[in-house]
């Protein structure tokens, strides 16, 4: 039993390798009437594109985006939308050299182990090039919640040691979009951009920290006792490449503290229940409570390094991985829409499924 | 659509709210032929049970299990297993004063809000009496693993700002059944312990974290790419009541590693392949690469205090609720069975999906 | 991968052995809202139940319903409603002399090749004891269905030769429960009487016919492309103990027309769309048409038979099957309860499915 | 909660309108190891084929299918399969006189109350041009199944009144791809094509009925107690376009037969148990029992004549629908090849699943 569906309602399959024909999806569940533009989604794809900045992989590939089914004159139909991107940079001779061997914290062991037959160009189905088929089908998740009045926005909040401080002055999500690295702080981007450019120079790789913020989400999205509304969102996260580590509200400084602070005091304000504080990311017995929704995503310095590896083989011999070919130093800019696609699509599932809660709802 | 069941293969549903009549769950996929002990299974509640020490909510719950399907002369038959715990002390009267408030940082608010018609009585469904069904499943689980050859372990690593070292000479996994707050290393134990003692008397609560360690995995576990090992045993953990963050190998920490130093290098040991570090934590590309799997799990202060809060009601008005009731100052203690539960449930689900990856498995 | 959940929305898992201690079902994804009652339930148990009347089996068995959660003040809270029927009339010596052999016609020999390990007593998990738990969750569908305006009924329609003529003046649907065959013609239901009790004095079985009828469904229930309203009515009803056909609308009859005679053309009635003639018996392209929904199921004679039969044993060896114990010289009469609740559990299925086709439903 | 994913283990997700860019499918779910052939695929499409005969459409559609993912060097790789068909004879022109306007029983009507907003070029989703994807799924099913033993056959048995007779010494599986007609007898298959040829010259339409027989499953395939074998084969009918019926073994004729005569007695042949006759069909208690599976589909009349014929449009006017376009007079000539695809999908999910019906399979 394959894993390559995410969702309940608003349900996503995906496909592709790095270097086969293609990479795409299909959604299944999309209501009719979302809006659904070819801009939005390529926009989206292009805010993932490798070659964007100097600071990412140089690779080239535009990623153009072709909608094959499930839209009607400019909104979807109710039936499946199928979107696909056609792999153009094929360079399959640049990964000969690492065709039976086993690339370190990479998934060239675990797939040859599991399948037998691996398709070893580029990673294969292990490549982030997957993620494409996530960004793309989350550009129509983010048009229904557009029409719903929901909105996520995510951004680099950490390089290496470098984080940001949300209480600065500096600190502005309109700014996410004006700098390489996706840094609301325009000061601390900056250093985060000469820390990758210096991490680049030594043909190493750094980690880094996502953030994220869900605004206007109704109360009653998640549903206990499994599918909760943060444990949907914190699988669709570690199901990222490189991901690994979730947490929301407080997350693990909640270790530390006592109940009397962690506490969110309810009261009313403009005759809506809000809460004071927000220790509970938003999300409480899994369920949405109309405060934003936040958490973090750890992501870990990119496995391939422009520098010899000591490995072995899929013969059981020593193998010698060499640095080569053209990869992103640091992941965290390039994975913000990914974070926003991933975010869209749980939320938008959790709106769909959220409708059959009450017999009021629809009767 | 609701939520209440977990897992595609090895799959549970579960019922039942903290003062209804009872709670249970049913097993759907578990294979004919795993050992089931009555037994087996009490032991995991028994862990699980309030009243078990001092640290622990002095409610009295004996929570006896018994098997209503599935089980045929001490072995599965194949057919779905029920398991179901008979709800004994349901003193109503103990949640009349909070039927129309709304706790602070509990989900009295989201649930009324979500469902319109609340089962008020002691948290309802949201109550985390609701893991006396994970915790049976689970035992029934590890059975299947034991024979298996893999095993599923965890313990309280923190309690406020106490951590453990598992560099420590103290460190003894064994240790864990030996002390009441189920921590390997015994000096700290009794620091941990005091600690609970000094918050409880406070009439506050304290947060804390769980670690895990699943041994004996056998390489091939994980379904790419959305249902990787590890995002599933993230959602898993993310589900159980009052847990806010969840980290596997390097966790939260690869942020500020580079890659050269995170990187685990691939050797031959015994004639397998093993790595020299394990950052991956036993999984790489969403797969079990035959190394241990390891992770965190942050659980929040519990927001039930022994003290008064203010708060607002179902009506819109300011509303005290008062300080009453048996409740753990700290949830960690009597959590780890819960943890090794849901690990468990998720590697059996995982062990029986991967049946099916290659051709040659079974034919 | 087992199969004992049915539904996506309004989802059903059962459990529970002819023989073992209980039969029942856990329903997740029933609205709050909806009225429950334990008499309902308890009334289409009662019409499933053995020893109703002189031409069923004789067994004793009360089938007295429990209702363990998601329940309170009367309607559903939104939370999994699980129910239970306790065994009493475990009389499991009555199969022990078929315990290695394999009875002619029934799932001993496939239940014992798939699983091994299998309990023997009485059919156990292939016994249509299982039913119990279907008729149970299914009166709750009814209830929902009730409140949105949609009603179900099933009746007998066919015993061996015997078929009732819908265009007889005697056909009348208030006339199902006036008589013990459950057939809507009360003339008719005398001579098929007599023909079930001429068959069980033979020592014989016989086969029959359920007809059902479902009104006030709306238009727009059912899912393209595969799980068309009518394909999920079909595996509803194919799934219960001796079902080998079925076929809605103009059915198998359809095969020797022309479309010319076969197409329901529309006309607008009373301001609505309404075809003249139904042979697509309420649903197009899988769709209901807000026509009335028909179709018939055909039940095989029961196979256990009042005279012995040669068969073989696991070992490999003739054996005699004697006819004994107490049984249904022929199922239909008590399988229109169960006809009913299968039809009902579809359709509450699909009716929370379609609340999320358009955004402009709940937007 | 939309309906186009079919299959648990083996699992396919389909899109595409009839007039939109593409049609195709991804499978995930595909073990590692399947041999996959373009060729094979393309035999089928090409069986499915309009323009194949003098007897079908005479619409030209090549339908080359190409692979987008999950194949390398000619085997499936366990990642997704990706299957793909261009649209190429998209003339949108022909449907412009039926945009408003609701054909009789086609799916227009039911898509537009449904959806609001349709596709109305040529069907759209509802078209029958959505099965090209099931049958090149179902190609690499029937890969896959062959590597297994087991064999999947499909004919036509019945053309308006026309009926084969199994035992009529002119019936001969290897005649199937002998006429175009695709009937076992070729005699009879004279009849039926001159028969078919007389009804389009009427511009009408006329119903069929196809048989299937699949040979060499294993015992022990179905899963109880929902997803037996003949529910999920009759949900898999039930959904093709134009069925109105599915029946297995002995079927409809069941309903009058005894069950001294009904019941299959067990014996054992060639130290194997065997039964002396086969109305279980080869499945008993939803399992199946190694005897041959058989099972017949019912067709009703293509909905699409030449005739004018009165109908409504959306505005609720009398609409006169005229009868245009190049349409089949009779389905089932071309749906052989999809009734072959979706039981071989069926077989091909269910051998997966019971993988883990049994630990002794994988430990």
């Amino acid at each position: 039993m394959a894993g390559n569906t995410f969702g309940q309602a608003f349900k996503i399959t995906t496909f592709g390798e790095s270097h086969g024909p293609a990479v795409g999806v299909i959604i299944d569940g999309c209501p009719a009437g979302v809006e659904v533009s070819l801009e939005a989604i390529q926009h989206e794809l292009t805010r993932r594109r490798p070659g964007q900045s100097k600071i990412v992989t140089q690779r080239k590939e535009e990623d153009q985006v072709a909608i094959q089914s499930g839209v009607f004159d400019g909104f979807s139909t109710g039936t499946p939308i199928s979107l696909v991107v056609y792999n153009k940079d094929q360079k399959s001779r640049d990964y000969d050299h690492i065709k039976d061997k086993f690339r370190p914290s990479h998934a060239d062991y675990t797939y040859s182990e599991k399948y037998g037959n691996r398709d070893y160009r580029g990673g294969g189905r292990s490549s982030a090039r997957e993620t494409i088929a996530r960004v793309a089908a989350g550009a129509i998740a983010q048009s229904m919640l557009r029409q719903a009045g929901i909105s996520v926005t995510s951004w680099v909040s950490q390089v290496g040691p470098l984080k940001i401080d949300e209480s600065s002055p500096n600190f502005d999500l309109d700014e996410i979009e004006n700098n390489i690295v996706r840094c609301p702080d325009a000061v601390m981007a900056e250093e985060m951009i000469d820390l990758i450019k210096s991490v680049r120079k030594d043909g190493d790789t750094i980690g880094g920290k996502i953030s994220a913020l869900i605004t206007g989400v109704p109360v009653g999205l998640g549903q206990p006792v499994f599918d909760k509304l943060h444990a949907d969102l914190g699988k669709a996260m570690l199901s990222i490449n490189a991901v690994k580590g979730f947490e929301y509200g407080s997350g693990f400084d909640c270790v530390e503290m006592r109940g009397s602070e962690h506490n969110d005091l309810f009261v009313i304000k403009d005759d809506q229940v809000k809460t004071t504080s927000n220790y509970s990311g938003g999300v409480q017995g899994g369920i949405s409570n109309g405060m934003p929704i936040n958490f973090n995503v750890a992501f870990k310095p990119v496995a391939t390094l422009m520098k010899d590896q000591e490995s072995v083989d899929k013969f059981g011999e020593l193998a010698l991985v060499s640095g080569k070919g053209r990869h992103d130093p640091c992941v965290v800019p390039r994975a913000v829409p990914i974070v926003d696609a991933m975010a869209a699509l749980v939320v938008a599932d959790h709106l769909l499924r959220s409708q059959t809660d009450r017999m009021d709802l629809f009767l």
